[in-house]
């Protein structure tokens, strides 16, 4: 129907158009059908940057303004400009990569990174664009499979000479992926940019666009880590950038939902102003990257919370290869939860312990508890997320399962996940 | 051996005292031996506040300034004097009442409520102290029955006609309790305060005196709420006022580390300047104030990550009652653990999701995944935090086990745990 309306007016994917309905009207551009929108609903690029979806049944009128000339910007092939960085955008699903289905409601993954980029085809002006869909999901879904197969093709791509990468990702475990590749890629001659956004490029209120938009941008600096480039304020200022060990998803549905824990940002990025670097953030390596996925899978994070008993800990423990605790304050248990760590350890299934505060670090020796912790053999996780101690150690178990070098390498940092502990006077003075 | 010091320099608790050792010199007032500073410490209150715990063995000199004239202050009853507020004192245990054994650098809980009060004699300054020390514990060991017999004390003092009930208590779980006080005690005719240090009163930066300070002053306040007070920022300000539903721990270590979260702060409170109270802040009722104390201690929190199996999940539901899920973003667990949800359900064993974003709202009609779970039967916890709607769900379970009014009270504020959805205006603009 909307073909039929458009194909009417003489009117196709780029062209301006006039539409009107009951008590409203629409200028914009004409967006390529995509193939999750529905048959019945089109879609309009509004002079704002927003897309609308307009249902076929609700047109009233639909007229020709002019044959776009951002046709020719949206169908232009993808190829290289050498003024432009090369961007290698690796596709994974997720809201930023939706559609809204407007006949059900539902949203739905894109599944090509055409309809990415398409989605938002000012990317053309910043960057040469390159790339595919690793694959399309729900990231609640994902394991270290994925992050193996993100990875892998990071690397190919720097390797190949890409100047970024970005990761276009669903959010709810966006963290979790930054983390992964963390620690997985060595050696980074640029920048991933793991992305993605709290609502649909269908809404208003999108921020798909301007974090899209952002990373391509991030593309030009001299940056050589993993990071998460997300909306830095509840305005379209300017995006934050994360780093990958040291971020975490704290509102559900703010756009700004994403800040860093227990690290200050590495920088924040606007299409206007460009990439504004800490000097804490690491440069771009030289060589060939690299990556390291090995894995082990089953490990659990259990959240510490009053009333927890002895036996459910218990089962817990008997069905994984290792723990992360997420501890109450400096990272305190019940006392009678101590013994089930303890036999754990015993067991030779480390147990890592985080703070369930989230900002701030365990420290086991204030208390009796906490060195009854220590006493059992658990290894205190500093100020690691615990998420990110969880990725961790499934990829520290995923290299050895000697309880002496686990220990080791919870405790040291491999990719910004520990920051060294601040003096007593530091501390102090908080 | 302080003792010993002290009787030959002809000094006492109450008198200033300079005291020299290798290199330094304290002037201040000595301190009541206390029960848990051991017998070979002194105890100095030095002029800007602060106590100062000095081992006998290093004191070279003790010289007698002044018999001080806040002996008096010290030993004075605790009686009543009409003009101040009456506050009971309930004391729980935790570092706000706690001194630092300085022989093996433990921590360890103040016993009497005296204790407690001497430790900040200006308290008497503010305000009539009574009460008692109800237990002495640390917080991550506490259960139903220690709250209902706060709940029940703190009753029984607002009835016989304090003013306030304060209730001095540990921090790492401070906030369970709070929110656990909330749904027992109704018809508050006064605020009942969970207060509680992150470092302990031997310690130049602590906030215990301060923070019981507050309270003291917002015993005047006309409240009728559980309330939590700490530190509002990291200076010496003010306290913030947080409801008792709408507050947790944010940091492991820094004095403003609790935080009200889908919610403003109640208000704020200095000793300079009194209480400044939000509009939405209950004020007394008139009445009776009573208890409903039915508890169901066995549910089980579970904070969903990538890697959690079903079989695990399925452990946790097979040992609980009901179960509250912290799932990722809106509300989601990965697609494998849905059915174990839906079992639970199934075998009346209620469900709610709350998101481990701690901030923001669940949504379970977004996303496929959501709508699965709904369609699983799972309850949206709404706005909730994840440890609020488990000792929501503990005390529902102990008043029924029907599952559609157990949905339909999880689902309707009962203590300021829930707000209204805001519209979708109001969440585009954020």
């Amino acid at each position: 129907m909307v073909k039929r309306i458009l194909d009417a007016a003489g009117a196709g994917p780029g062209d301006a158009v006039e539409v009107k309905g009951e008590g409203w009207v629409h200028k914009g551009v004409v967006m390529p059908h995509h193939s999750f929108s529905g048959n019945d609903v089109l879609t309009l690029k509004l002079p704002n940057g927003y897309n609308v979806g307009i249902e076929a049944g609700n047109i009233k009128q639909l007229t020709l303004i002019a044959k776009g000339e951002s046709t020719s910007r949206m169908t232009r092939p993808l190829s290289s400009q050498e003024s432009k960085p090369t961007v290698a955008f690796l596709g994974t699903g997720g809201t930023i990569a939706s559609y809204v289905d407007y006949r059900t409601g539902a949203v739905h993954p894109a599944v090509t990174i055409e309809e990415v980029v398409f989605s938002v085809p000012e990317l053309l002006d910043l960057c040469n664009v390159r790339g595919k869909a690793v694959f399309s999901m729900y990231s609640e879904n994902m394991l270290s499979e994925h992050w193996s197969k993100i990875a892998e093709e990071a690397a190919k791509e720097l390797n190949e000479g890409a100047h970024a990468v970005v990761v276009p990702h669903g959010t709810d475990t966006l963290h979790y992926t930054a983390a992964a590749l963390s620690f997985m890629l060595k050696n980074l001659t640029g920048p991933v940019i793991v992305v993605g956004s709290q609502r649909s490029s269908d809404r208003p209120s999108s921020d798909a666009a301007m974090n899209l938009l952002c990373t391509a941008k991030l593309a030009e600096a001299n940056l050589g880590e993993v990071v998460v480039v997300m909306h830095g304020n509840t305005s379209d200022d300017y995006c934050s950038i994360h780093r990958g060990t040291k971020v975490r998803k704290m509102h559900s549905s703010r756009r700004d939902a994403f800040r860093s824990i227990n690290q200050i940002p590495l920088g924040k990025v606007s299409t206007k102003d460009g990439a504004e670097l800490s000097p804490i953030a690491k440069p771009r390596a030289r060589g060939t990257v690299s990556v390291d996925s090995k894995w082990d899978d089953n490990v659990s994070l259990v959240q510490f919370h009053l009333g927890l008993k002895p036996e459910t800990l218990q089962g817990v423990v008997d069905k994984s290869n290792g723990l992360v605790v997420a501890g109450t304050g400096l990272g305190h248990v019940a006392s009678n939860l101590i013994p089930v760590l303890k036999r754990a350890v015993d067991a030779s299934k480390p147990v890592v312990v985080t703070t369930q505060c989230l900002s701030g670090r365990v420290g086991l020796t204030v208390y009796d508890t906490g060195r009854d912790m220590i006493e059992a053999g658990v290894i205190p996780g500093e100020d690691m997320l615990p998420e990110v101690a969880l990725v961790k150690l499934m990829w520290v178990l995923g290299h050895t399962r000697d309880m002496k070098e686990v220990s080791r390498l919870m405790r040291t940092n491999v990719a910004g996940e520990i920051n060294p502990a601040i003096s007593l006077q530091e501390y102090e003075s908080e």
